[in-house]
């Protein structure tokens, strides 16, 4: 072995791990969570008593925003204030609302203004006729929603050698802080399912819901229901204050009785929540998140013997933390 | 319309769910579970007194087997009883096994006859020099190992339209009822991580782990750990009362005190369990199975709006049952 290549091999064995990148990032990086673009759900304290807060940040626009409007709607009529988590499904979600929603005569007034929003908004696609897209006319129809797009393609196809095949759709990538997937049909591109994403519960379709059922991905990500359900968000902490709830005995996840409910206190605006930390994320078209994505796909940190030379984009995990 | 094509829509619209397959599938595709391939871990009841039982299966030969051979001697001399979970991270892991074990003078001596596995054994590769297999290659080679490729390989690829695109292998399938990924490179074939995925916990490189330390993987699959860590089975009941333990505070997941964890009472082997019930999972070969992925990928049943038209492997979950 060559002195060059020793230098190199070192170089290699002292790469940092994902984490190590997003803890030295430069603070321009970070881009500030508007509160008003927060959910902040209060659970009843667990057994010791200890305080359990689940923060939820709101899916931006151009994506789900009739949804997204009626939880905010919800959330300033404290609508959710004395209903509970009553759905918690294993590998699946952890729900909540009216347990009583379906049941005629005990279901909770919903307050005025929530709109009903159509299925066709589970994506976003531009006016006009269908069409079926060539990879080029996707990526350029992409570029006009977002700037993101470019650099992820550029990441995952060329430089960085991070295979990102997808079995969900055509294309996946960044858009302002959140993972999307896009198909040449039509094109469309829409907010993706994975660990800790927030959805709006349905009856059968052509219900697409109103936003005040909603749940919480806690197990591997249901890609299945992209395009079937509307994403309004994610939870960006206190994941754990769902995850870790007993498990329903039933096979659809719903609580036998009531007492097996977790109460909710309140759920507010995070404008509305004078204690609230600000928090940012990790701005997804930064160097150091492609550095943080490229590390993600190819450990060398001293842990790891063999990189992956991939990664889904649901393990793309983006960072969010309080700011200092 | 025409009357063919709404007798056709009318058939897409009755398409069953993939559990509804499961649920009306021939017994004779349903193969034993050999009670010497399981392994019983009874934590201590929980705050209500309630059993907790996991069930956890051995992944078959040719895989694994050195780590499996030492857990199956490590639950042999029950070394188990008595030690705790003491590991419990959200999105990622329930550890368990001596939590004193790196404290020197503190450790609970091994039982005799464990092996020391070298790292190659990660993976399943064949005598010989290394060598870029091409796809026909790739495929035959893994035709010798087992039989279910070909068929798996045929399902996703042309007949039924599952685009089954990984970014961590080259190929996915299932072998003998496990998800395996494998790779041109070798070419070799290794187990998944999926949710639910048991492995050995290690130190830093070449330590490979016992096998006294386990966990189970409890949040979205952990693929990247592919390669780098010795799989050696799946819960196939219980994982709830690993996945809903109570998350620890710091970082790596381990809490900061004994009276965090949770107690095992015995890990045992299946044969040593007079009550244990008889399991049988559904043969990955079956044509049951095939029509359950493909549904599991397409889904047409009622409450889909929209089929994804892909599945990624860690969702096509085998299923797995108490035998009549």
């Amino acid at each position: 072995m060559s002195f060059l290549s020793l230098i190199a091999a070192a170089a290699v064995a002292a790469a940092p791990a994902p984490g190590e990148i997003v803890a030295t990032s430069p603070s321009a990086d970070w881009v500030a969570v508007s509160p008003d673009d927060l959910v902040v759900m209060d659970l009843a304290p667990d057994a010791a008593g200890k305080a359990r807060r689940v923060v939820i940040q709101l899916l931006p626009d151009p994506f789900s925003q009739g949804w997204v409007g009626n939880v905010r709607t919800l959330a300033t009529a404290r609508w959710w204030d004395g209903t509970s988590v009553y759905r918690v499904q294993d590998n699946w979600v952890a729900q909540w609302g009216d347990a009583d929603g379906e049941i005629a005569g005990k279901a909770k007034p919903l307050p005025q203004g929530l709109l009903s929003v159509p299925e066709k908004a589970y994506v976003l696609r531009t006016e006009g006729p269908e069409q079926s897209a060539s990879h080029e006319e996707l990526d350029a129809w992409l570029a006009t929603i977002q700037g993101t797009h470019a650099a992820w393609h550029a990441l995952t196809h060329t430089k960085l050698a991070i295979k990102d095949a997808d079995p969900y759709a055509d294309e996946t990538f960044f858009y302002r802080g959140w993972p999307l997937g896009a198909s040449r049909a039509g094109p469309t591109a829409w907010p993706l399912h994975c660990y800790g994403t927030v959805g709006v519960a349905r009856n059968s379709s052509p219900d697409t819901g109103t936003g005040a059922e909603l749940y919480a991905v806690i197990g591997h990500a249901p890609r299945q229901l992209d395009r079937n359900i509307a994403v309004v968000g994610r939870v960006i902490e206190g994941i754990q204050f769902l995850s870790s709830l007993p498990r329903a005995q039933a096979s659809d996840g719903v609580y036998e009785t009531p007492e097996q409910r977790t109460p909710i206190v309140s759920v507010r605006i995070g404008t509305a929540v004078p204690d609230l930390p600000r928090y940012e994320f990790l701005s997804t078209e930064s160097s150091t998140f492609h550095h943080y994505a490229e590390a993600s796909a190819n450990r060398r940190d001293p842990f790891f013997i063999k990189p992956a030379g991939g990664i889904d984009i649901c393990n793309v995990k983006v960072p969010v933390r309080q700011a200092k």
